[in-house]
């Protein structure tokens, strides 16, 4: 896909807006001077209309590329409790909040630029071919053929794709790979990279060389054109700028997708 | 505002789509067979995406108006419990709604077509000059200057009008009405019409000579556009059917406001 | 368990208070007439509080036991659908609705008397190990030692044994049984019995012999000290007098298991 | 109330347990480490099950009082916009919080030993006179004959006394008093007493003093029994241990009411 000759080009994407009414998790101002893509909790997880209307004026003002994280309706357990929801009811609670993120990306002069599943639907549509296609209705129907931003090879991607919609894979710089290039579960040990060092020297491999190292050592190769940053962890937003800046001094050029 | 050469036109609004996942509650079949234009629920005090979807494919197939049915976020208390929401949150809230439900007017080749507030932010915004100027706010974000329905001299209206948005007014035949032209409040003893030949002669007196019996036996002179049927009454549909087809061998019109 | 001299013994349950707010759902008067456990729901599916303390009222007045109907928290798919709750979030979730009923129990004179899932959570609990060991701690943490009823032979029964609290098995007239005594799954066809003659027959068969004929024709045993009676479905209070009043001709003798 | 001979006795109360799911805002271990009675949410304005249970089982094993922080139901708004709850709906809800906290407290070896309402309801039962007896009456239904926690004089203890349930006053160290001895409203200038030393200051006065000095410099009698401390900011629990080790060194016993 891309050309061997061309600068290595690399898009940042990181969850935003997250909190709910009282409560606030992300960063939402410093991450938006770090990322070029931002991941807008919808209001099923997170995401209450006046932190969508300001972090949606924010991103248009930085000229951050809007995109609905969309999530199953679970407030309670933030989106991550996988839930057995009906195709066309799923569909529907993707396009209702899509629709309401468009609103206030519009009326901030923006639009929705992508769509990204959240949690537990991001993790069930890595498999889940019924659920992956519901998801997947849910983004056509809120019409504009909408990328979907989400892991290469899932069934979120392939549903994508039959239908039409442009696909855009992402990779993980502070999580491990297995030599066969997908994500190490969380649930298993050295799931997560903690050394700030080495997610900026993985980051650096994803973006520039397309190869990542697996947790038995093998150099991999892997296929993104965004990087996702974790924005809910303390010192997140310093880590990010860092893994930004370090990318730029390597020559990758900083882009979103869109 | 209307030719008195002209034959009257009445548009018939009525609320829809007032159910959440399991629970039910308008007959929006019947009552879209009968309205020019459907007050759809938009998920925050009824409506879930599913049966928003489908109210706005059955209204769009039938060429009903849809309007968006904004609310407070009360689903515990069907929106009728009145709320002091700061006005930057209610103005989002209203945003939100309006965003919800346009993404599926459009997925039906439709359109929002207007606003109307729903129970409690309805009667707020009858007095409220601060809550109504929020709700405006929060429709004039949501882009095309989309009409508002409400009580003619609400401070509702006098918001839209001062930030350009069309006004609609709209009566209620099933409701009484003081010799000054306003709604008995409902705790009071006669604020509800029981009777339906009682109902039919009203909405007749309304949309075509623009006058009601007050309670205390006068005739008052009332200006409406639309005339609200209440869909979630037992034999709702049957008595819309017969206001309606009353109105046309009156040589009343029936058509929508927009 | 029973002694075969004898007369035969049968409670009958059913749901109620399935209402949430303005939305009702079931003929809580009509029911409570009839059945001599009422799962009563505790807000995580349906059931607001002031509904909650209605029932409880009438239930106690009535002489009916009153059961806690626990469920995952879903308003939006009324419980239906299955969740991946971590465990020590659900027996928490459990905990919670064991104690808010118990205290409108209280209130009306009454106790609770014992706990069934509801919808997902009762399905899910028939096979899953994890899940079923969080409802059982969950209703150990709420005290009292409380049945649980349930589906004889389920995961759920399996945990509550082994935690030392009673079981309580449960039949369905109205729904086919495989040859092994199973529940034939609803997705499958003739999986609910339609017609009302053959439900009572069901249910005289069930309580008085012990026995059910499965889908294929043969009598197969069933060990059942309630049985379940759906009142969610137009006629369900009617078909459930005349359940009750035959078993009562029978000689079956109606009476809770608590 | 109080000896004059005895030496001054006071409670320090607090907000805990009011993160939901994934958002966490309250430090419940520093200050349980702090406070003599725990208002812990209750599910309704913050407080899942898995948090309630948590925080029921620290306050137990350091034997600090579990009190039910009863709001209105409202996640978005935290329980800060005012609600016009119908009294029997409203009863019914504050029934409904003192039961699930109950079950937890009681799981921890320990009791639900007061009730405070939270943010808009504390507020409106200052005032008004029809929701503070709702308030009140929903108390009662949980059993028990709970004290009520609350501003002196404000209709909520003049409805509790009527029922004859026990009232306790509390004071506010960082907020400012009128020459009445009443409360300076959040709105205007100067209502919230910024500086630590101050507040310690304040603080002491109250509980050995029985006096506040007024925001027009004048020394005002207080009675209370309890301080708030706030925990919701930053820097709260080392300015709620600051308050309590100085009033311990000026001879002041830290003791819950219950």
């Amino acid at each position: 896909m891309s050309d061997p000759a061309a600068p290595p080009v690399i898009d940042l994407n990181a969850d935003l807006g997250e909190g709910f009414g009282r409560w606030q998790l992300t960063d939402d101002e410093a991450l938006l001077s770090v990322v070029t893509s931002a991941n807008v909790a919808c209001g099923f997880h997170a995401g209450d209309p006046a932190t969508m209307r300001r972090v949606c004026e924010l991103a248009a003002g930085r000229g951050v590329v809007i995109g609905a994280q969309v999530s199953y309706r679970d407030l309670a357990g933030f989106g991550r409790r996988a839930m057995e929801v009906p195709p066309h009811e799923l569909s529907a609670e993707i396009t209702y909040q899509v629709g309401a993120l468009e609103v206030f990306a519009r009326a901030a002069g923006a639009r929705v630029g992508y769509v990204k599943p959240h949690g537990a639907l991001y993790n069930r549509c890595v498999h889940d071919e019924e659920q992956a296609g519901a998801v997947v209705d849910g983004i056509l129907a809120a019409g504009g053929g909408l990328p979907v931003l989400g892991l290469p090879g899932s069934q979120l991607h392939e549903a994508a794709r039959r239908a039409g919609l442009p696909v855009v894979g992402e990779a993980f710089a502070d999580r491990a790979y297995t030599d066969e290039g997908t994500l190490v579960p969380r649930r298993e040990p050295g799931a997560v990279v903690p050394d700030p060092d080495e997610v900026v020297k993985r980051a650096l491999g994803m973006a520039r060389d397309h190869t990542v190292t697996s947790r038995h050592g093998h150099r991999v190769g892997i296929t993104a054109r965004s990087l996702c940053l974790h924005g809910d962890t303390p010192g997140a937003a310093g880590l990010a700028r860092r893994v930004r800046s370090e990318l730029a001094a390597a020559g990758v050029h900083i882009r979103s997708f869109v």
